[in-house]
C-alpha cells in the first residue's frame, strides 16, 4: 500500500454510462491546493478540456470530477454546457463554487453526456468520498486492463506525492487519452509549480507512445493541498514527481491496448536522439517484431533511417536487452553474430530495451508497446 | 489486356530467393532509354539504391534487374559489392555494359545475398525474355497478395505508358518498399523527364500510405525509350504518366498488408490540408475503425485535430462516402443524424472516401488502407 498524501479524499460510483465498473470519481482537498498540469495539443478538444484551461489559469483547485465512457467531445455548445454543469453539481455537492471544481471526460466521441445519469453519479461519488482512492482508479478506466498507481515520498519530509492514471489506446506524444491525477500534500507555495509540472511531463508522459494518435481529452493535473506542513526545496519536490510521472507513464504504455510488454527505445548520441527514438518507437513494423518476438532489427534500422535526422548506417550499434541479457545484433555496418533462437526467447519477457548507438552524446528514451491482435480487435470492434 | 510498349522485353525466373515464386526479374529495352526516378529518403538505404542513385545521375538505361526475398540492407560493403555484380551479370548475359544497368533488391534486411542462386537467377531471366510481362511481375513481389499494373495511351499519338509495381507493407510518403517500373516507347527527348516524373511523384506515391513506415528499398524507375518513333507535346505524356503512377499508387495502398478497402481521405480548405489529410489516413484509430466498418468519425475528427494545423472544429464537416452513397456524419460542430447500420453496411464496400471540408481552398488525397488482424499475423509472423 502506498502512502498517501494528507488531506485529500477519494470517490467512486457506477451512474450507467459505462458498463459494469464505477464511471464518476471525485477527488477532494480539504483547503485550497495549488493546481497545475497539462492538456492535450489536439486541435478538436472535449468541452472539459477548456473548462480545465481556465482553471490552470486560476492555478488553485480544491477538487476533480471526472466521468469514464464518454468524452463530451464535438458536442458542440451543449458540450460546453454539461461540462459547465458537471463542475456546478460536484460543486454544489461539495459546498464548493464550480471554479473550485476541475472536470474530465474519457470515452467515446461525439456523443451527448446522459445528464441525469452523471447527475446522480456526480452525487454518489461525492457520499462515497472516504481515504481509498480505490474506487476513483476504478472510475476512470476505459479499455485499461489494470489501474495504475504510482507513490513517491518526498525526501528529508513527511510528505508524498501519490497519483493514478488512466490510458490505454489514443495514446501519443502530448499526452493521450490519457487522465492523470497526482495529490501531494507538499506545500508548492513559490515553487512554480506549473512550470515545473510541464518540465516533467516533457520527460514522461510526452516521451510515451501507444499508437501514435493524440486524445482531444489529455488531461494530467498535479495538486499540491500543503496539509502536511511541510515545503520541501523545488528539486526534491521535483524529483519525487518525476519519479511518479515516470512511472505512471511506463504503467500507461505497457497497458497499452492489446499489449503484451512494454518497449522502452533508448537513441544515444546523433543530431536528434529523441526523434530518432520517436520513430523507432512509433514504428509498427518494429511493434509487430515486438509482440512476434522476432529480432528483427532491420525494422528497427528502416524506422530509425526514416526519421529525417542524418546518421551513417555504418557507424550504428544496435542492442536489444530483454530477459537480463544484451544481444549486439547490428555492428560495423552489418549484421552481428547472434544466436536468433536465443534473442527470440529473451523477447518473451515482459520489458524489452532496444538500445541503438548512433554516436557520442547524450541519450534519450521513449516508452512504447508491441502491437498485436488485441490492438485491432479491441479498435475494430469498440463502435460508436 | 494492356497495350505494351514497343522495344521492351521482360523476363523472369525463380532462383530460391523466396518461396514458390519467380524471384529475379529483367526488364529490357532494345535501344538506350531516358531513364528518370526517384528513390526512398530513409536515411537507412540499401546497397541497389546507391547504385540506381548513379544510373538515374547518367539518365540513360538500357536494363533494370530485380530481385524478391532478400533486400540487401544494412549488408555493408559486401552488400555495395554484391550489388554491382548483380548489375554486371546482367549486362554481361545482355551483352551491355554494367552502367547501362539499373539494380533494385526487396526482402528482408540484413541479409547478405546468395549471390550463387541470383547469378543463376539472372541468367534464367535473361534467357526467359519476351514480350509477356507476367513473370517479371512476379518477379518483384513479397507478402503482395496480387500483381499490379497499369497502362494508358497517349492522347493524339501511338505511344504507350505501361508500368508495374510491388508493394504491400513498409509504404508511406516518401516511396515504401515499393519497387516500380514504368516503360513507354514515346520519344522524351527534351522533355526533361526527371523534373516531370518527381513532381507526379509527389501527387501520387507520395501521398500513399499503409503504415507510415518508409522502406530502405523504395525504387521508381521511368524508362522512355522513343521506339513508337512518337515524340507527344510534355503535358500529354505527363498526363498518361500520371494516370499509370496514380493507378498503381491506389493498387499498392488497396494491396496493404491484411488491408480489405481502399481508404481515400480528401480534406479541403484550411491551412494545409495535405498535412491534415495525411494526419487522418497514418491514424491506427481511423484504419481499424474501417476495418470493423464502423463509422466512428470522432476517431477522424480526432486525427485531424493532431495533424498541428489550426481549424476550428465548429467550422468542420465530415462526410463519408462508400457503396454509391454520401452520408454526412459531422456538422455544426456536432454530431449529424444518420443512420449508424446503414453507413456501416456501406463501409463494407471495397473503396471507401472520407470528406472533410475545413472551409474553401484547394482539396488534397491521400490513399490509404484499413488496418486489420491480417497487418499483425503477416508482419509479426514475417520472421528473420
Amino acid at each position: 500500500m502506498l502512502a498517501l498524501p494528507r488531506g485529500f479524499s477519494w470517490g467512486g460510483a457506477r451512474c450507467g454510462l459505462k458498463n459494469r465498473r464505477n464511471d464518476v470519481g471525485v477527488l477532494l482537498s480539504d483547503r485550497p491546493a495549488i493546481l497545475a498540469g497539462a492538456l492535450t495539443t489536439n486541435q478538436v478538444r472535449a468541452a472539459c478540456v477548456d473548462l480545465c484551461r481556465t482553471r490552470l489559469d486560476l492555478g488553485v483547485a480544491r477538487a476533480v470530477v471526472v466521468n469514464s465512457g464518454n468524452a463530451n467531445c464535438c458536442t458542440g455548445e451543449q458540450g460546453a454546457r454539461d461540462a459547465a454543469r458537471t463542475a456546478f453539481l460536484a460543486a454544489e455537492a461539495l459546498g464548493l463554487e464550480p471554479d473550485d471544481v476541475a472536470v474530465s471526460s474519457t470515452g467515446v466521441i461525439g456523443h451527448l453526456l446522459d445528464m441525469s445519469k452523471l447527475e446522480r453519479g456526480v452525487r454518489m461519488a461525492v457520499h462515497a468520498l472516504g481515504d481509498d482512492p480505490g474506487p476513483f482508479k476504478e472510475a476512470i478506466l476505459t479499455t485499461d486492463l489494470v489501474e495504475k498507481e504510482a507513490g513517491a515520498r518526498i525526501e528529508g519530509t513527511s510528505a508524498v506525492v501519490y497519483g493514478v492514471a488512466k490510458g490505454s489506446g489514443m495514446i501519443a506524444p502530448n499526452m493521450a487519452t490519457m487522465l492523470v491525477y497526482i495529490a501531494t500534500d507538499a506545500d508548492a507555495e513559490g515553487l512554480d509549480l506549473p512550470t515545473m509540472v510541464r518540465r516533467l511531463a516533457d520527460r514522461t508522459f510526452n516521451r510515451m507512445s501507444v499508437d501514435t494518435d493524440t486524445s482531444t481529452n489529455d488531461t494530467l493535473l498535479v495538486m499540491a493541498n500543503g496539509a502536511s506542513g511541510e515545503r520541501p526545496p523545488a528539486g526534491v519536490l521535483e524529483a519525487a514527481l518525476h519519479d511518479v510521472m515516470l512511472s505512471l507513464a511506463k504503467q500507461v504504455a505497457r497497458d497499452g491496448e492489446g499489449a503484451t510488454k512494454l518497449v522502452e527505445v533508448t537513441v544515444a548520441g546523433g543530431g536528434d536522439p529523441l526523434k530518432v527514438a520517436r520513430a523507432i518507437a512509433d514504428s509498427p513494423l518494429v511493434k509487430t517484431a515486438m509482440f512476434g518476438c522476432d529480432p528483427n532489427w532491420g525494422r528497427v534500422m528502416m524506422a530509425a533511417g526514416k526519421a529525417g535526422v542524418p546518421f551513417r548506417a555504418a557507424d550504428a550499434r544496435l542492442e536489444l536487452g530483454a530477459s537480463g541479457e544484451w544481444f549486439t545484433l547490428f555492428e560495423d555496418g552489418g549484421p552481428a553474430a547472434f544466436d536468433v533462437h536465443a534473442v527470440s526467447a529473451a523477447l518473451k519477457a515482459d520489458r524489452v530495451e532496444i538500445l541503438l548507438t548512433l554516436g557520442d552524446g547524450p541519450r534519450e528514451t521513449v516508452y512504447t508497446c508491441d502491437l498485436g491482435y488485441g490492438y485491432v480487435r479491441i479498435n475494430a470492434e469498440y463502435h460508436t
